[in-house]
């Protein structure tokens, strides 16, 4: 959905991959949250508005935000992994630059830089409100390769 | 729970303000995350471990994780804050120093450096088994108040 | 210098006003660093390769790589502010990506989101050597309109 | 200097190895720092004020607050790596503030967390006049052995 026109997905094995792993994330699942795109070294993750993601004043919480940002940066640099790998988040660092409001947000984490060790992503998270898109948060993350 | 045998609580006041904000928190309800300590400029918020809460290898996610840890900081700060007011998180960086395993995560925020417009606080997520300890995640947080 | 060619040049009146700011800043004189362009909510500086301004490998230290971005971001979100205000560094996170070396780096400030009290810029850090250019630096700067 | 007495010293080989390493840092000698304690997982660097680290304000510059900070984090890491490895910083993040002023500053590198491959450390620096100190300067930062 959103703007993936055009964008170009990773292979049918490398798309598998993930998407088995985030199956897996019990969080993801909880929280309504699911894979709108798989590309090489990007993914974006879509989360639909819930009373059940809300902070205090009934925006998404900065933690339901920052979540999806972490997948889906973790996943977009699990993208350019070998097989038989998998992917930490060793830090991020988020700001959030608007009310997070929409019918849902969207994250998309890009990796800047891909290392054998060690990768960085860019995380930023849209919302998303009957077909008008906000940056709503903006990051950066690393990651390492186990 | 935990380690708060000693420490200053907030006036009752103070306390019924952080509770009644922290139960509008949709997400956190939906975590299954409780408050468990709130003192002046320091909160802590526990999670228990659930398969609801979790990353692709059992562990809790860094999403929940972090979105106690930023709950637990905004809170500290909101304990310091005239009434009348309200909180919001600007940005914050959070480094996942070991796999959060346990029967529960803590979070604790502190504040580092009032001010009247920005706040911050520092972050740390301890991870708890059988009466154990341990730091999970540490970060830093800046918020502002509105 | 570099890749600014094309790139939309902020006013005169501003541009004065950096450049005076800018040579206020004892450290970047002592530096050996220059600004290379001034638009609307982006500035450029450029720090030539000395060894006053290495680590212990001969490397651009990472101190001086994120000196010239703290202040290539500042100075991007200066450019915005209005007349009779002043800007401070709220916060900043930079990753290293990859040893800083070149006959010159040059930082990229970028204002993501400007806001009436906060503005959020990207930071970048380019290593230049023979007309080649490489992301060696990447981070996220929080700042403040006094 | 400062408040150092009562710490614990590193061994005479790391400190010689630090302080070796140290030396050979163009910047630190440029803006006129020196290490003012070595001990096991945590260094000291001290940068007295000067015209030549300021920033437009005539406070110390946050690059030079947080060059600092970077090279006492590397260092206290250091500490702690095996002969024959080196150190780099892989991302730090630094929150200023206050403004920092005083006769010098001082950076105070502490590892939170030691790993095989990552290293975590708390970043401090103080700002000293008259005897007295106040903390301008709060971050955290992670590095990496090779």
């Amino acid at each position: 959905m959103d703007d993936q026109a055009g964008l170009e997905e990773a292979s049918p094995e490398i798309q598998a991959r993930i998407q088995k792993s985030f199956d897996r994330q019990g969080l993801m699942g909880h929280l309504g949250a699911r894979i709108s795109h798989i590309g090489p070294g990007r993914v974006h993750i879509v989360l639909p508005s819930r009373p059940e993601v809300t902070q205090q004043d009934g925006y998404f919480h900065a933690g339901a935000t920052s979540a999806i940002a972490d997948s889906a940066g973790g996943y977009a640099a699990f993208t350019l992994f070998p097989e038989d790998t998998s992917v930490l988040t060793v830090e991020y660092k988020v700001n959030l630059l608007a009310p997070a409001v929409g019918d849902h947000i969207e994250a998309v984490g890009t990796v800047l830089k891909a290392g054998r060790t060690l990768t960085v992503c860019r995380l930023e998270v849209f919302g998303a409100q009957d077909g008008q898109r906000k940056l709503v948060a903006s990051g950066q993350q690393t990651l390492i390769c186990v």
